[in-house]
């Protein structure tokens, strides 16, 4: 048993544990059982885990999902950018994890996948200010916003649109720490680039999100923050392989079932 | 020790347990602690309890909170009614219980109290049908949705409009069953009533609200439906006091700081 480091990364598995499943941490290469609550800050790792015998699942099981809905200029390409982030929810209902498939719904005829940077929340935050942001992002993880164009010209709002099951998947697991503005996002549609960016290039920096975001909402640990896509988001269909690789996290893959 | 009956209300109170609070049920008057989770239907009732030893507190966490935008007539003042239930999500972190106070964020300065029927969802459930409809829903209680109109005119969103933190008041407890057509719902903002309807008003009905949106999304036990609101609803200030009454339920009274 040790503390958990300060640099190693966080996931979930399906376990054979009382609960059915166990939060990982990963050193380098090794991935050992936690045991406590790494939100919490007071998790021990255990015994070291063959990734062979367990699932992954989404690396944590949110509260809330905060989204951003315009955050690069790339993205902006019909209208003018935000002056303050525009912001909307996702329900946990719509989260899976690695491995699991994107189902699309019967009425779902324009389908796209953005790829985003996901920020975890570390502690309960209200009236964050510049200063104070970075204490409360526990981490950051991959995600793709899966977007129905349908269903979001025929409602006002995103609620079937980008809240459908199986609409925000996360993972594998959440790198510790603030993203720097040089950590990059790449995402691919059956092998082949199709956006590609910087955390720096977003309008709202992750700390400037969470600063006004604060200003009427409770953020707890465990809760998530989407922060937007960039440039032109690819169609996705039945079949299709989805990939998005953040630096320091790893690659979250899926497919469209 | 007694099993749960079906026509017993149920409610959440602040008490010496270990979790810190129960959830209790009300048969008449008296009221008695429950043990189990009402929601996965093996609750047994224990002792019982005065009220004036507890604190109530909303009388269920739920996992997420979908609302509908305007679902009466007597709302839909200024445009056409909608051909679809017109759905959006408000965060849990807004949810607050009885005889607590409504906080109005700082530049809050155009905010109305819309009282709702809350619908609270008794078992997982996708797909449903006008026939199995009414087995997902646990029963209904009452609400309010704050909603700051000078936010919903600046952003494109509902986020911070009908999400900011206290804009969820639910309570006091919740009634068993499915609301009938004649189950009366009426606003009082100090004392003059401000709103008044019957459940069967409802442009789409409870079961119809849910059979729609589950083409979509999975519903959890404790999941809550705000069902709208009807006619216009009243502007409230800073020390105004607030309650909604529903048939078979009681009232929920607040306060605005």
């Amino acid at each position: 048993m040790a503390d958990l480091a300060r640099d190693d990364a966080i996931g979930r598995v399906q376990a054979a544990t009382e609960s059915g499943w166990s939060y990982v941490a990963w050193s380098g290469e090794a991935v050992h059982a936690l045991e406590g609550d790494p939100f919490g800050g007071s998790a021990t790792t255990g015994p070291e885990l063959r990734l062979d015998d367990v699932r992954l699942l989404a690396p944590v099981a949110p509260g809330k999902i905060v989204a951003a809905a315009v955050n690069y200029v790339s993205h902006a390409i019909r209208r003018d950018p935000p002056e303050k982030p525009e912001l909307f929810y996702k329900p946990i209902s719509s989260v899976i994890g690695p491995g699991r498939q994107v189902v699309l719904p019967d009425d779902a005829d324009i389908v796209e996948a953005e790829g985003e940077l996901v920020l975890v929340i570390g502690r309960r935050a209200k009236h964050l200010t510049p200063e104070t942001a970075a204490q409360a992002i526990f981490g950051y993880t991959c995600g793709f916003d899966i977007s129905a164009r349908n269903f979001q010209r025929a409602d006002r709002h995103f609620w079937r649109a980008k809240g459908s099951d199986t609409f925000s998947p996360i993972g594998p697991r959440i790198a510790r720490g603030v993203p720097g503005p040089d950590v990059a996002l790449t995402t691919r549609i059956n092998g082949e680039v199709k956006q590609q960016t910087t955390v720096g290039e977003m309008i709202f920096s992750p700390l400037e999100l969470l600063v006004f975001a604060s200003r009427y909402i409770t953020f707890e640990p465990g809760d998530l923050f989407y922060t937007g896509t960039p440039g032109v988001p690819p169609g996705i269909v039945s079949g299709d392989d989805l990939r998005v690789d953040i630096d320091g996290v790893g690659a979250l893959t899926m497919t469209v079932a």
